[in-house]
């Protein structure tokens, strides 16, 4: 199923370096975090060079990779997960030690504390060396780093699998014309190790031959749309349009929008979805306009034990994301510039919620869920609660 | 019923100049247009500059007075409409002729074309002063103009009125709390005259005492809310916060905002809403967590020949708005930076409509109208047309 570029293109010298992959840079497979060709230093993509520069940055040990992780260098939680595992890895190469394994999960999980899976593949790597000798520690933890983000790109590239028949299904009702998908913010590859939530059954879709064009809302304050995923679009290929975050409930008006599909923060047993602010609007304006909106929801973002969502946390974040704007001058220098007036709050809540009824279905490594407690535990028996435990609506 | 500064604020030497007004700019009472000392000379406020600068310009002539339109110096329908009638009036005193009077409205209606007011203002103009003879054309222009002006004024001081009785009402339900207002894009004085439209009742709220804090949504991707109404509301003392277009539903989710109150471009004969983009998801937000949605339209903005929203033409603006960001360095330099990748699309809609059932009122000149032509018609039965002509909703 998976398309032939991805099964071998080991082609040129780095391949094996970047391991194969699907989502391409300038025609070259990439993931977002890899090996260096040493065999032991960690390569990520620096995320907040883009989307003016392309750079590769090599982490050399675990404070280099607890600041790419601080600075946002690498950002997405499934990511997160990812370069966290390597920086125990690069800690336990240079001093295997217990306090040295200590040290390292204690600078590495104080990053950013809201990150569900930091924490988790801190314990998973912990658990897997703790027991073993010094010397086989250090091999090990790359082993299980490795591991981890493997997994994360199988998981995206089945949640493509289960969207793209989504999308099929809307390509044969318009034939000839290009499916419309609107997406919010950045679920894209950048946000994982590989394929991206939100972006894997696109990114399948058009490599399948299923004509897609993607409305890619800017998503301020931190602009991940306009910066990140137009980005991943434009290298991989595929046709996409940046629009204001303002302009997708008109786009949905004039029935220029097919289906929605969007990423999650943190998803809650009975389906309702925390997603980068503004996510709601759009799901508000799919419903009025009879336009299926969906969440693609690796079963790691699901939390089993939340129900209600008005328990979940909205992390404000500092106001200087709203007030200053980074870009590329006519010059081509980067600058950070100021768009209010001195005198003038700001408030930034990174995060809202959709209430399940304004979710269409919930697509996840799995298959896909209608937004309901019932639904979902259906596919995660091993993971649901007792109904028990469900919170106000 | 004016607060006291407004009846009597003569105490400085140029405020003769300025005339009496409303809002304020660092304490002093200001209009978005006015004559210069000199007597003939037009001053208006560079909108452009804002809020990074406060620059007065000088418009000696027809041809600045319709770059000053073109460049988007003054923008605003009711703002265009007096800057028009003034470069009729600037036309008329260097050349009283006929030909020169045609070749100003020839000039002057080119400016803008979708402006509803700039036509009629210069309709007015002309019908005001082609009778007369030459000698006497350029005085009765400039009181036609500042006739213009002061009618607009006063429009909107009414619209005050009656949204601050809503204020007042809303005000009375959390005794030592703020009115949250949310409003959307700038329809404040800088649009108008003075006052403003939707930022008339603000005002006049804050002038009588009412608590009140305005959300501000930053409005991509002229950002007229976090440059102009912003400013604005700091200039005059107004408590304000900025957020992105993306927060607004979360704030109305977590009970932050009391009720919305915006502008619009056009409103058909049935109540449905032309506003900048962005205000439709608003509107829906609203709805569903039952916050009450206030449009402020002074009659010049219906359009009584149209009632179907889906005929309101939305007019497509240049990519470059949304790739191109302008802002202040923190150097202290005006600089453009752009936010998007080079190999990206761009569509920038600049308008949405919000159809008449998500409005809960429409604020006039003459007082409140629910969204409905009956509403409308019964405020203003002279201009409602027959109900033959509704078309599609």
């Amino acid at each position: 199923m998976l398309p032939r570029r991805h099964r071998d293109r080991n082609g040129r010298g780095k391949a094996a370096i970047r391991r194969t992959s699907s989502v391409k840079v300038n025609g070259v497979p990439f993931r977002s975090i890899f090996l260096d060709e040493d065999g032991w230093s960690v390569r990520i993509v620096d995320q907040t060079a883009l989307p003016h520069e392309f750079l590769v940055s090599r982490l050399t040990d675990v404070a280099a990779a607890a600041r790419a992780i601080m600075e946002m260098k690498v950002r997405g939680a499934p990511l997160i997960g990812a370069t966290a595992a390597y920086g125990l890895a690069l800690a336990l190469r240079a001093d295997p030690g217990d306090a040295s394994l200590a040290r390292a999960r204690v600078l590495l999980d104080s990053t950013r504390p809201t990150a569900v899976n930091l924490r988790w593949a801190l314990d998973r790597v912990s658990a897997q060396v703790s027991h073993l000798p010094e010397s086989e520690r250090a091999s090990e933890a790359y082993r299980a780093a490795a591991a981890i983000a493997d997994e994360d790109v199988e998981r995206n590239r089945q949640i493509g699998e289960h969207g793209l028949g989504l999308i099929r299904d809307l390509a044969s009702r318009k034939p000839g014309d290009a499916v419309e998908i609107l997406t919010h913010c950045n679920a894209g590859w950048l946000a994982t190790v590989d394929w991206g939530t939100a972006t894997a059954p696109i990114y399948l879709a058009h490599d399948a031959g299923v004509s897609v064009h993607v409305w890619v809302d800017e998503t301020r304050p931190r602009n991940q749309g306009a910066s990140l995923t137009a980005w991943e679009l434009a290298e991989h290929g595929v046709p996409h349009t940046v629009v204001v975050d303002n302009a997708g409930g008109h786009l949905m008006q004039r029935g220029q929008v097919d289906v929605c599909i969007v990423g999650t923060d943190r998803t809650t047993a009975a389906g309702h979805v925390a997603n980068k602010v503004g996510t709601y609007l759009k799901a508000l304006a799919a419903r009025d306009n009879h336009i299926p909106f969906y969440v693609a929801a690796p079963s790691s973002s699901i939390d089993w034990g939340l129900t209600g969502w008005r328990e979940i946390p909205i992390e404000e974040r500092p106001g200087a994301e709203v007030a200053r704007v980074r870009g590329r001058t006519d010059h081509g220098r980067i600058e950070t510039v100021t768009v209010i007036p001195p005198g003038s709050q700001v408030a930034n809540p990174a995060f809202d919620v959709t209430p399940a009824e304004l979710v269409t279905g919930i697509i996840t490594e799995r298959g896909i869920a209608t937004a309901s407690r019932e639904a979902l535990a259906r596919l995660f028996p091993e993971k649901a609660t007792p109904r028990g435990t469900e919170g106000s609506a």
